[in-house]
């Protein structure tokens, strides 16, 4: 997944490389910058919304989290529930 | 980790066995009920939440949920960052 407009998708790189993004897109001015996930990314994505917060931007805030189900389909063609959470980070 | 008074924590058991621990407590009384999990077991606390919710109990609905970094010593004495969640879950 890529990072469009004010969105960063976590997924399984590293932490950090989602974190640069984070930042990339609050020095392009966007504000706020969501964080999404699915499934076991969502761990990732808390650990970026920290780092971010507690590292790189001192007046960054959670703003909102919220949390759903996402329906995917399999290769094979199944139907499969898949959490997601989405992290609404600001600028103080 | 156990499950005591109206926080269940989420570990590296499969999920249904946590879902299982918060439609007890509800069933005893306790609302909200706190679903809390750290590090990978994030991912697996938000399932946990998702499936009381649209499987479970019909009128539960996630309250609040916040993300924090826990301090911990690991075996060898270090500090450690790790993230957490807490998930509020009420009964409407």
């Amino acid at each position: 997944m890529a990072e469009d407009d004010n969105t960063v998708y976590v997924g399984s790189k590293p932490a950090m490389s989602y974190v640069l993004a984070v930042v990339t897109q609050f020095s392009e001015g966007q504000d706020p910058v969501h964080v999404k996930a699915r499934g076991k990314a969502i761990s990732r994505a808390v650990d970026v919304a920290e780092m971010v917060k507690r590292k790189f931007i001192e007046d960054a805030v959670v703003d909102d989290i919220s949390i759903d189900t996402d329906q995917i389909e399999t290769d094979e063609g199944e139907e499969l529930d898949v959490s997601s959470i989405q992290i609404d980070i600001t600028q103080e």
